[in-house]
């Protein structure tokens, strides 16, 4: 493997002396790209983009020709997982994605298998040897999952969902059969995460999307306690490097101290959080990436400068921040406000770091 | 005007002495109650719901027949200010709420007037007044209306956003447009709530309902701040009886102490707040109402009493609690499981007060 020849983004994860503050996009391989939107079309489906190692490892890259990101994410979905369980994902065109079978009783739960990442998600990982060979040691590249919560509402929804009736149902009238499913996901997103590593991924990151919608006491029994199953699991060092792993929950900002306690290197934080306060409050044991409102990025140049010098003012001096927005690029964004956005981190918090 | 017979929700606002935790539920009046969809039916369209006040009226109504609620609150909208303001509301069969009529510079911010409660919303007012004859002091009728931030957003956006993408631009590009369209609007829901308690109602609550969707410091610039500008020019004793004010921003935790300090009298909070955690925070400053998550109304009567009973004993021994869902009920909720829940704050909570 090529060394590493931007590793900002990995030092700043580990609270490392870095030059300048580090970023990368949520989706930045993503729908706002027309060169996305044409492999995209010429794939026919989403799907086939994901489970295609040259068309993933493609996408992947082209933000990386265009801005002068400090990372690579991994071209993929959360529901990969649960696919190769054995659910059959599929998208239906203006929709959200759809699971043929869905999880609703004990019974299902001990029909699905630990998928051997290998071998059912031999797709994933083809992807992400062939996209560190490709990157050459420009930028590190950053594997990821769901949370096994958030995988659960899908699986037990049969799709998106507004309320989570159906898997909230579940929590209370067989808890049982829950903290079943949620054990089987979090060792199977472990054992996938701990491939994507040996495959090559530099540092990893799980998205907890639907966190946010629990009351505390569930989020801590059923969405935290499993990522802490994944984070006791992982794999942290490999060939002399540390391997981060980075935890967001969206509308997490009420628990970052248990976030922070679970012993992960970084956490996600969205827009709703004061990165100041965030910062004061777990600063000491974790980094933090975040966490711009991808709003601003549909207004202009100078607006987005601006909201880029609060946020670096907001964190302060020195290492442990990755910049990021708070949640996704959306599709409708123009290019050009990402080539700004880029350069505003990196050239205004130059500062920060002498 | 009648005695008030029931004053067990008023008393938990000012957190004096209950014999019980007083109970209501955000659209109490709605469409899981079959009664309220043959009214509806007959209406042939929501607003005219709204703006006939029998109609109003006997769905107000309605759940107190079914249920030993402790407050009623107004049936009407939240959008009835800016249709009032010559927006002009309308509702599309499937879809949300929509203006014919948007905002998008300062001319148009201009261009609205202050409604007059007794002329534009002469209709409001007058379900109001005919709601406290029929209720004849059985219990305390809660007036409302949304936030200025809540209202901007319908008003900018046309509708419901899910984004919020347009306000949001206005909050950067021109924060002077914005400013005069919230302390119009604060100005308006001021006069508007003054006039609901002129006319009988006897405690307010502002919803913010998409406050949530801001960063930390828009939050306080562009929602808090007119909030508390409602909250300083409110009515807040008539005939000798204080008029409690109750806040709630969903989505809001991270606010908590910015929301007490307003001076209101007590917070709404959404489910993924915990309540022992807000009562240490805030409790010695203003009353609190919530929080059950409204998934568990779809659960089973023992599930109910349990979470009800977890509720009560978070919140402990004392007043200063009034029980409400964290949002508002949904439409395909059995209405037993509404009595089952009202009974079991009521018989459960009793502990507490002795």
């Amino acid at each position: 493997m090529a060394d590493l020849k931007n590793d900002r983004f990995i030092r700043a994860l580990l609270r490392q002396p870095v030059d300048k503050t580090p970023i990368w996009i949520m989706r930045q391989a993503g729908r706002y790209l027309p060169e996305y939107r044409e492999v995209r079309a010429k794939a026919g489906d989403f799907m086939t983009l994901c489970t295609t190692p040259e068309l993933a490892c493609e996408v992947t890259l082209q933000p990386l020709r265009r801005f002068d990101l400090d990372a690579a994410i991994l071209f993929s979905d959360i529901l990969t997982i649960p696919d190769a369980m054995g659910l059959e994902l599929y998208f239906e065109t203006g929709e959200g994605p759809k699971f043929r079978k869905t999880i609703s009783g004990p019974g299902d739960v001990a029909n699905i298998g630990i998928p051997d990442p290998e071998q059912e998600l031999r797709y994933v990982m083809d992807a992400v040897r062939l996209i560190r060979k490709e990157l050459g040691g420009k930028v590190p590249l950053i594997g990821f999952a769901g949370s096994p919560w958030t995988l659960a509402t899908y699986m037990v929804e049969g799709g998106s969902s507004r309320d989570f009736y159906k898997v909230k149902s579940m929590l209370f009238a067989d808890p049982d059969t829950a903290h079943q499913l949620l054990a089987k996901l979090a060792d199977s997103i472990a054992g996938y995460l701990n491939a994507q590593i040996e495959a090559g991924a530099q540092a990893v990151m799980v998205f907890d999307s639907w966190g946010g919608a629990l009351t505390t006491r569930h989020y801590l029994e059923f969405s935290l306690a499993y990522m802490q199953r994944i984070v006791d699991q992982l794999t942290r060092d490999k060939d002399g490097q540390k391997i981060p792993v980075i935890l967001f929950t969206k509308g997490g900002g009420l628990w970052l101290q248990e976030l922070a306690a679970t012993g992960c290197d970084a956490l996600g934080l969205d827009w709703s959080v004061n990165l100041a306060s965030a910062r004061a409050q777990v600063g000491e044991r974790v980094a933090l990436q975040g966490n711009m409102d991808p709003a601003i990025m549909a207004t202009d140049p100078q607006t987005i400068q601006q909201e880029v010098a609060d946020i670096l003012a907001g964190f302060g001096h020195g290492s442990g921040h990755v910049f990021n927005l708070g949640h996704g690029i959306t599709p409708h964004i123009d290019p050009e406000n990402v080539a700004v956005l880029v350069d505003a981190v990196h050239e205004t918090s130059i500062q920060y770091h002498q």
